[in-house]
């Protein structure tokens, strides 16, 4: 009794943070090891679901580059690169548009839907979700630009109950084709269209740390304003810079706070959203 | 960190359970000692909340009888009884009708205000909630026998996503006054006019046991069928015969679980709904 | 036949009236006298049915002042006074609110419901309806003095075709507790939370009378800008005083017309509001 | 000040009246004299206006015979006539339907709108609300017997808080041309078809008087197996036969009551409805 | 079957148009020939019918000379002339208002239940929808200047899926009489209260041609700024100025597009809207 | 003109045949050459949107054989056969589930969206709309056999105006794995969910011949009494005995008609629902 006594006392003390949260709709994107690990992958749907449950609305958007390279490879298709960044010819985008609007979105909808919830798998095609054209510079094929959000599917399914999915390919406005569109921006842009509370990066890291490589560094929270300076002296660097690129970008489209969470961490969503613990480094 | 992961899978064990009783309505009738001590109280408050939160609406039923003697005996109104049965004479009516739908009634609405829920007060005289004619029998003045429930006002609150709490004076339809109704029949035939899932009864025992005074001995669950049986053999008997009536008729009314409850466990509402653990006795 | 041609003819007279007032909200603050005479009481309450029954929807306020004094005698609770003001202490306190909301309100709605509408009974505490803060200035104990008014619950009410009746007793904000709130002034707020057409309050005088107790030089309108003067010349004085400041500033905050009417008058809210003759003095 | 005491007591005593009809439907069949005299026509359209107002839908459905009949003279039409009924030829029904759906019709609606109600005028044909065939039997010309009723465009109209006023012309199905329909039985089958509570037939009769010209021997009430008997007796005779058989057929089809009204009183609908006088013969 | 597969192309040929127009309001001025010629009176059905089918809602306004003229000669009743304009006296208004709103509105309606679509037919004087005073200068008996429009009657039809058709007499607000208005300046009038995407105009003309008698020489487009320099070259002439007129208020009012479209031409309306065939005159 | 004359003609016939199906739902199974052939492909879109648009819902149940047999060839996977029939090992399920549910299905919305229609690409996963146990009988590995169909999803994007496409794909409900399930047999058991009006299967074939081989032998129709004599006498034989079974299945289940068309020959669809000529072979 004594455990289910404290299991009780655990449950209440979320009661805060579901009331402050509550029907605010919170955007996720979910990619990178959380997505790999099954025990990791697990976690992170029932951290959705239970937000859900507890009428916090989610919407998961979702990248796929490991099953894609899986499949390329199997496909014998070798990628070719322009100043380091990956080319999407015609074939490679068939590629990227089967295994992540077909593979990875039905998945993930088809492991929401057992565990209880309701999921729909959509793509930026649906309903013109996302509209693109071919991005500027650079000549990467079928990567594209994100240039009108229409959110309303995505609405209509949060309003139905369900967990919308949204796979990053987007119609392309310039050319009869699908583009291939980066996932955290997609997320992003996505975040600002709902007029969300909050957007998730699930990544691989901690967050910013101040020391590379020490995690006892980790800095909590950035203003936006403070991003330039943080740049200059290289803590904002790499990988972080899109990252953090995107969260200063929706917080700017009105989305309140802009998360980077560690998704190799279990229940990271949930340790964020219903404790007192802030897990990895908020935008805002 | 582990503590909080510890949280986070908590939360998410409760999921199955929240999921099972989703958007489906719970009648807790509230009282004895959980009423009285200010951690029970406040305990039974969060439960309630926390099940309107994650989508289970509750439909709160109270008593009062701690409060209402304490008044009648700083008005000096003593008490007559008539075979054992206090006798509700005019004034007393009066008194009871203050204390329960003025006192008790709105100090709960007010503290579910203060902790974040949105609550509603009301009684049986409200929007024709509860209507009642003179109990037949033995004579005990203004005490009444529930005739007619018209839910409606209470369906509206919940639509609102409100709290309803209920105080049990009903509406006479036979003389031009309010009757006094037990809280116990009053949240039965509540339950089953509003087409409930659960009848939770909070009491001062820990449920139905076999041999008297041992714990260990408590009956789980009770099929109504079985209750006759078990009345022969004493085990259902004194205070706890009326209690298992009003499981017995809501369950013949359709709701499809009722639980005797022990009001003296914190969070004993939570543990039986939100946990694998079965607290108390289950009617079915 | 003749009598009920003449009774077709005034309901037809009263058409024009109807019209003009189809849908807007009446706010009437219900107290004194009115309140106390059993043959008054029922004319209210006609009144006051009828006007809903013909698309005119009514909140009705009340005071209580009479049944809190009897029940604090009966209790032997004798009260303080600070510079001629009652001194509300806890004890009184839960006295108010047990008589106020649990008596006094209830009966009311009783008495609507036996006459065949439909009312709730709701006070300040329920849905957030009034907030308040303690009184500032000499300290009168739990008098408070309202900072939010949440008309949301008293709204759903009116849409559902019901009379709310409202005790005024608000949440603390400051405090924990309740506090007791001038009912006049809470008539008022509340009037111009709802955008309320008309706020009525019934008194047991005339009006605003020129020459003191002379009766036929009741001033039947009165502008905003000229209570100033007429508070100058004393004419405006004593108990009217306040309760024409409570009409001012809702006529300030959009409320189009206030009246200060006789509730010693059978039938004064009919005849204000559906025959040719004003009633009392208007305050716009 | 004592007038308006009285006048609000009038309106008072109304109330029980406006509470037992409140919502349900009345049809009401105009014709005759009331709608010739302006005093009488003018009583008419206030006691329509007032019940709509308190919230008594009422459907008005109408017939024209004097307005035809002058139309017909002036341009010279001769009215044949088979067995004493008037032959419709396709010349008079061109007339019929000018005059009854586009003169009497819309002048009725226009002195709603004036007196500030919101009417829409409807005939059979308009969506399809009458559908009719060739009346069997003698060859009367373009005279119809309705088939079907569609109630869909009244019941709109009502929900929009208008009074639909109804020409009885209707939409034949046999051939391509609109039948004149009997206005009594329209409105009965009307009556049906909207589920109304009521149906009044205004007539120039005080009722079914038990001795021919002696209205001391007014029938108050008839029930449906009580006709046969009263024709067999001459009492219900002549024009009254096909009234009182609307009536009955109307009973019959769900409606509760019916009534025959002398439209030569002023306000004999609202002397009927919402006093305790009875006026003229109810057949239920 | 290559005669079908003919048919399937055109159908799809009409999407883009179908699309471009769909959900938006067309009123259409029907009068002249295309009222006269059965075959044209089909064909104009069955257009309206048509885009109506396809989401497209029309309103269709009418006029209703010829028959007017057919009656008041039948009645010998003479029109008088006031400088070459009609004189309407209350005779005369009486005949337009029965033979406008009761024949030849009513069998449009009536046609159009035939065919198969839900009509209504009514007329300004329904629900306030035109509002008039008696026209300015010349004394022209009750003709009458539209001063407001209530499209609410008309919107709630449309909305109900159905047609309404619109006779153009306005109820009177300087005196208690229908007005005649003109129906081009009712129909322009109407689609600017409805926001309506196009107003068309059916006339007994090609359109407006840059040399009288030569149709060859057909104007498609008119800008409302090129409209003095037309008229002061005489090109916009005789009956065109009013009807020009008509359209350029309509444009300065909101709605996109106005045609002048030739009547005598079978499916004109379906040529205009779903080929890219541009008929008759377009003002925008 | 007068070619536009008959473009306004043949739109004007088709409208008996619109009104017919209005609002009906069609569920259309599209697959083999009318897939494949670009031509016939832009024709089917086409049919479908103007279909949608004059108010007749389609819902586009799609199969994918030739993409997904392109790709496990590139693949090198091989297939194995049992019985003749292909059996579907993990590997090959991914497969079909990518390029069904990514490639195929999203390629068709990504069409209609650009032609100006909105659509959604759904599967069996999404939602529990389609659920599946292992086949039984020949261990065909990943095949299935759909036991629920819930067509919730499909009902809401029809209510928005949406065209769903459909992917074959199912949520097992024996195992953690979505099943492969055959198209015909998934859009039969759609249709009857839906309460759809009409069921196509587009095919390769003219329809059901009575002579091998000769068009000329066409049966225009079949009752679902008919088919076991046709089926004795070989006519109805090899690939169109499942076919001819999903039709009578879905009669039984309440499809009022279900058609085997020609996918070969261009607006098939159209020429079926939109013209007097039944193409291909109906059963009902």
């Amino acid at each position: 009794m004594s455990d289910n006594f404290d299991r009780a006392q655990i449950l209440v003390e979320a009661l805060p943070y579901i009331q402050k949260f509550y029907g605010k709709i919170v955007v996720v994107k979910y990619g990178g090891n959380a997505m790999i690990s099954p025990e990791l992958f697990d976690a992170v749907m029932e951290d959705i679901i239970l937000l859900r449950l507890v009428g916090i609305p989610v919407v998961l958007v979702h990248g796929g580059g490991p099953e894609i390279d899986a499949m390329l490879k199997k496909l014998g298709i070798e990628s070719k690169f322009v100043n380091g960044l990956r080319y999407t010819d015609r074939e490679t985008m068939d590629v990227v548009q089967s295994v992540l609007c077909g593979k990875v979105n039905k998945d993930l909808v088809a492991t929401l839907q057992r565990k209880g919830a309701s999921a729909v798998g959509l793509c930026g095609l649906d309903a013109g979700l996302f509209r693109a054209v071919k991005m500027p510079g650079e000549d990467l094929g079928y990567v594209g630009e994100i240039t009108d959000v229409d959110p309303g599917i995505v609405l209509r399914a949060i309003d139905a109950g369900r967990i919308p999915v949204v796979a990053t390919v987007a119609l392309g406005t310039d050319e009869d084709t699908p583009y291939n569109v980066n996932a955290d921006t997609a997320a992003a842009k996505l975040a600002v269209a709902l007029g969300a509370e909050k957007l998730i990066l699930l990544t691989n890291t901690r967050g910013i740390l101040r020391v590379l490589g020490d995690e006892d560094t980790l800095i909590h929270a950035i203003r936006t304003f403070e991003i330039p300076a943080l740049r200059n002296e290289n803590i904002i660097a790499g990988g972080m810079i899109p990252k953090i690129e995107c969260c200063a970008a929706a917080v700017t489209g009105g989305v309140r706070r802009t998360h980077i969470l560690d998704g190799r961490i279990p229940h990271s969503i949930l340790i964020e959203m219903l404790t007192d613990e802030g897990a990895g480094t908020m935008v805002y």
